[in-house]
């Protein structure tokens, strides 16, 4: 189990395989498991997307925005409009991945990658609680 | 692994952590792990948000009532108008957490709370069975 | 771990917690556990909802047409205008689902059946990689 730190990410949707694979040396050690990558904050969150047409993750944010859209409705504004939607978008999304591990590696699809997705304008770092079973 | 039941909820999104905690002792054993948090329903589910504000489970909950408005617009409605919507709902928000654990405690951000999403006007009690693997 | 394949589903939410159970007959020794069910595609999806009621996932799949709609907004429509909407949906409803095992059986609540939703007109077969970590 470790805890990695992203820097601040611009508000959208961000294909971040290579940095966890970069992060996770440890992980080739593992012959079959399963990983869990957990953010600590409510205002990002993670997904798996296509990791190819760079259209993706610009799409996959004006959706969101368009299901939590910023407005004058929320409660809950002391942090800027971008915030409540934000909190939205999170729980939409989910604020973590359990990913199968096979021969040292994510068994994800070919056309499957890690985002991160940042909701605020201005996020800041976000943190990553990594925590990997299975067998070596 | 156990079965716990929390009691009925009022329709809206809460802060549950505490409960979460009191009813797993122990979880204080585990140096390091994973937690599944389940619930065994199809209109509750369970997602991570902020514990600090109480204006932000309600946006959340105005939120879910957005994206899944009750209408006329819906083929299963035997069970009344929050039904079809709650089961939406449900699988918009998700039906579990798998939470990282460390020195006992779930791995959780300074802002971050486990919610329970009662998505029924009268959901009644809820369980949910949570399975703790790791390291004593 | 194990992979396995299912064959094109119309799109739509389908449930088939009994095609999981029959390719999983090693779940049966399972005393207590997790088991991870990870689609490894970004156009369809898992989620857990109502196995009961066959108006269920008709509603469920019409609710996703309308949180998620085709239409000239995207700029990623190369391979057709169900593709983009399909990404959007498979992120909300997520690629996998971590279910507690107990029994040799998945603990599922009475009324809970496992989904795959099929986001594509034409989406072919779907491969899940399944891992199951417990007690024998």
């Amino acid at each position: 189990q470790k805890t990695i730190t992203l820097p601040q990410h611009p508000r959208g949707c961000h294909v971040i395989t290579r940095k966890i694979y970069e992060a996770l040396p440890e992980l080739a050690a593992y012959e079959i498991g399963l990983a869990n990558i957990f953010i600590l904050h409510t205002s990002a969150s993670l997904t798996i997307n296509e990791n190819a047409s760079p259209e993706v993750p610009l799409d996959l944010n004006d959706a969101l925005n368009r299901l939590a859209p910023e407005g004058n409705h929320y409660r809950h504004d002391d942090e800027g409009p971008d915030d409540m939607p934000a909190h939205v978008k999170s729980s939409l999304m989910g604020p973590s991945l359990t990913l199968p591990v096979s021969r040292g590696r994510f068994a994800l699809g070919t056309w499957q990658g890690i985002y991160l997705n940042e909701h605020r304008n201005m996020g800041g770092p976000r943190s990553l609680v990594i925590t990997i079973q299975g067998q070596l």
